[in-house]
C-alpha cells in the first residue's frame, strides 16, 4: 500500500484535477461522473473476481441516483446508517438493505422499524442483548427479522468479541429474531485522516471466529459481512460473503494517502472562490467548516487546491478558509475559482443539498443529496 | 475572564442541564427557549448600557424566528455571512442586513445581490479593490450600495491593515459606492476551542485607526462594527458603534471555557441515545460529525454528556460517537437518552433541519433551519 508523507508539497501533484465547469457559483459540490463510473465499475471487478457480493454503504453519497448505479453496476444491495437513510432509500425503490447500526427500537422508531420490515428485505444490526430484546417487537413468526451480529475486530468502537456472536446470536433467535450471520469495521482512519493504515486481516479472522462461534450454537451463518473502502481488497475472499465499502464511490485525498484510490480517482472536489489577499502568504477561500466540516488537523490540513504546490487549507472558519500559500508559489486572484479535495467526502456531501454532476467540465445534472441530513 | 482546565472532571459538574423532553427522537438539538431568551435580553442589556446597537450574526441559529426575537428584544439589525443567508432573512422580512463577508460578484451573484440591494438596506463587506471594484456594478448614483471596510485586528484572516482602511475607503467612494465605516473580527478561537482567549481590546484600536484613516480622506464614518460573542463586553465601547455577536443565543462549551458565559446559559443540546456498551471504559452513541461537525481536538473531546463527571466524547465517526467514561462513573445503559453539550454551536444548528424547542422541558415548537445549508 502507498502511503504518502503528510508534508505539504508535491506528493499531491499527480492527481487529476476536475474540469471546473463554466458559471459555477462557489461553493459547489463537484462530481465527476465519469470517474464515479470507473470506481463504481473498479469495486465491482473487485468483489466479482473475489467471490464476494458488494452491498455499497449509501452514507457516503445519500444520493438515490448514486445508488441506482451501483445496483446497476452489480451491487446486490445497499447498507444505510440512520433510520432516515433507510427510509429515503427504501422509498425510492430499494429493496434489499442492511442498517448497519445497531439502532434502539424504542418509541416512534419501533413503527417506523416494523413498516421497513414489512416492505423490504431488512437487515439490522445486533450487537447488544438490551437492544436485541428491543428489536424483537417488530419480528413476527411468519416474517422474522434478521440480524448481523456485529463483532469487534480491533477498532473499539461497537461489536462483541467475536467469540461471543455466538452466544448474542442464540439470545437473538430465542427471542423471535433471525440471526443470518455476522459483521464488522475495521475502524482505520477515526481519528484523523493520518492515521494507521487499513487494518491486516484482523476483519476476515474476527468474522472466521463469529462464523465458528454461531455456527456452534447450531445457527446456520449466511453472511458473513466485512466493511469499509481501503479494506476491500484485504477482506474480499472467503468466508466474507460481503463488503460494504462507501467512500470508494468518489474517494478522497484521505483515501488516496493510505492507498486506497489512485491520483486518477478523485471524483468529488468542492469549488471555491478566492475572495480575499489581504493577509501575506494565503488567500481567503469561501468554503469553511460548513462547506467541508473540520475533518484533518492543523499538520495536514482540512483540505488542499491541488493544483498549486503546497497550497494547504490550514486553517477553517464556519464560511472562510485560510489556505496558505508556500513562498515561491503564485497566488491566486481574487475571484478565482479553485479545486479543493476534501480529506473526506462523506461529511461534505452531507452540507450540500445537491450535487454538481459533470462529465469532464460539462455538466450533465444536479441531483439532490436526499438522504442529507436524516439523522434520526 | 475565568479559564477552565482542560481535563476531564468536575469543572463542568455547575452546568446546568437541560430537562429532555420526553419521546424525544435522537439525535435531536434541544433548545430551551427560557435559557435563549435570558442570553437574548442580557446581551441586549450590555449592548444598550454601552451605547452600541446590537447586530446579532443569524450565522448561529439560521432560524427566523429566533432572528425576530432577537430583533423584538432590541437588536438594530442582523449580520449574515453568506448570500443565501442573506435571501433567506430579507425573504422573511429583515430588511437590515449586513453581509459580512467580502463577496466576490460575479456571475449570478451580481443579480441576486441587485436584487437584494433594491429591495432591503443591505451593507456589504470590501477588503479589496479588485472586491469594490466588481460589486460596484450594483451601486446607482441614487441608491449607492452601502460597504464597510474589514480591518484586520489581528486575527490574520480577511481586513486591510487598519491605517489603509481610507485608502480602500476613498476607491470605493470613486466607484460609486458608499463606504460608510469599517469593521473587524477578532478571531479568537479559531484553531480550537481551547485555543487563546478573546483578544483585549485590539478591535477597538484597530477601528479607532480605520476611522481616522477614513477620515483623513474625508469620509464619514457612520459605523465601526465589532464582533464575537466572547469579545461583546470588552468591544462596546465608543468609538464602537455596533457589536455582530452570534453565538451568544445558545452558547456553548467553547464559550464557557472561554468565560464568556456561565453554566446556567447553554441553551442547547444534542439529545443522543446510547446503542452500544460492548467495549469497556465507553458507551456508544447515536452521534457522531453527522451531527456535531468535529468541533474539538482528541485532547478536550468533541462534547460532553456533562452530566456524567468525565463523560467526553472523545472520537467521532460519523454516526457513532465514542463517549469514554472513567473509572466509578457508572456507565449509562443501552436506551438510555443522554444530553451532549456541544463545544461549538454553529456547525451543529447547520446539520439540522428543525430545532426541538422547549420550556424546560416541555415541548413549544419546532423551527425550521431556515437557512440551513444556504452556502452559496
Amino acid at each position: 500500500m502507498k502511503r504518502l508523507p503528510a508534508a505539504a508539497g508535491s506528493e499531491y501533484a499527480d492527481i487529476v484535477l476536475p474540469r471546473i465547469p463554466a458559471g459555477v457559483t462557489t461553493p459547489e459540490v463537484l462530481l465527476d461522473i465519469g470517474v464515479v463510473e470507473a470506481n463504481l465499475a473498479r469495486m465491482q471487478a473487485l468483489a466479482d473476481r473475489s467471490g464476494v457480493r458488494l452491498r455499497p454503504h449509501v452514507k457516503t453519497h445519500k444520493s438515490v441516483e448514486l445508488g441506482r448505479r451501483q445496483l446497476a453496476a452489480g451491487a446486490a444491495g445497499i447498507t444505510a446508517g440512520t433510520l432516515g437513510e433507510v427510509e429515503v432509500f427504501a422509498a425510492a425503490g430499494f429493496d434489499d438493505i442492511f442498517f448497519a447500526f445497531p439502532v434502539w427500537a424504542e418509541g416512534a422508531r419501533v413503527g417506523r422499524l416494523r413498516s421497513l420490515h414489512e416492505a423490504i428485505r431488512l437487515r439490522v444490526a445486533v450487537d447488544s442483548r438490551a437492544a436485541a430484546e428491543a428489536l424483537a417487537v417488530i419480528s413476527r413468526v411468519r416474517r422474522r427479522l434478521e440480524v448481523l451480529i456485529e463483532v469487534d475486530c480491533g477498532a473499539g468502537r461497537c461489536g462483541v468479541p467475536p467469540a461471543d456472536a455466538g452466544g448474542l446470536a442464540a439470545h437473538a433467535r430465542s427471542l423471535g429474531l433471525e440471526p443470518v450471520g455476522a459483521f464488522t469495521y475495521p475502524g482505520h482512519g477515526d481519528r484523523s485522516p493520518e492515521a494507521r493504515g487499513p487494518a491486516s486481516d484482523d476483519e476476515v479472522a474476527a468474522l472466521e471466529i463469529a462464523a465458528a462461534a454461531m455456527t456452534a450454537e447450531g445457527i446456520e451463518v449466511r453472511e458473513l459481512s466485512a466493511g469499509s473502502t481501503p479494506t476491500a481488497a484485504l477482506s474480499a475472499r472467503a468466508p466474507v460473503t460481503e463488503i460494504r465499502p462507501g467512500e470508494y464511490a468518489c474517494n478522497d485525498l484521505g483515501k488516496y494517502r493510505l492507498g486506497a484510490c489512485g491520483p486518477a480517482d478523485l471524483a468529488l472536489f468542492v469549488a471555491a472562490t478566492v475572495v480575499s489577499d489581504a493577509v501575506a502568504g494565503q488567500v481567503i477561500v469561501d468554503v469553511g467548516t460548513k462547506a467541508l466540516g473540520r475533518e484533518g488537523t492543523p499538520e495536514i490540513g482540512y483540505g488542499r487546491a491541488t493544483a498549486l504546490p503546497g497550497a494547504v487549507l490550514a486553517r477553517l472558519n464556519e464560511y472562510h478558509g485560510y489556505l496558505s500559500i508556500p513562498d515561491g508559489v503564485a497566488r491566486p486572484r481574487i475571484g478565482e475559482v479553485v479545486a479543493i479535495a476534501p480529506n473526506h467526502v462523506c461529511p461534505v456531501i452531507n452540507l450540500f443539498d445537491q450535487l454538481l454532476v459533470h462529465r469532464d467540465g460539462q455538466v450533465v445534472g444536479r441531483w439532490p443529496v436526499d438522504a442529507r441530513g436524516h439523522l434520526n
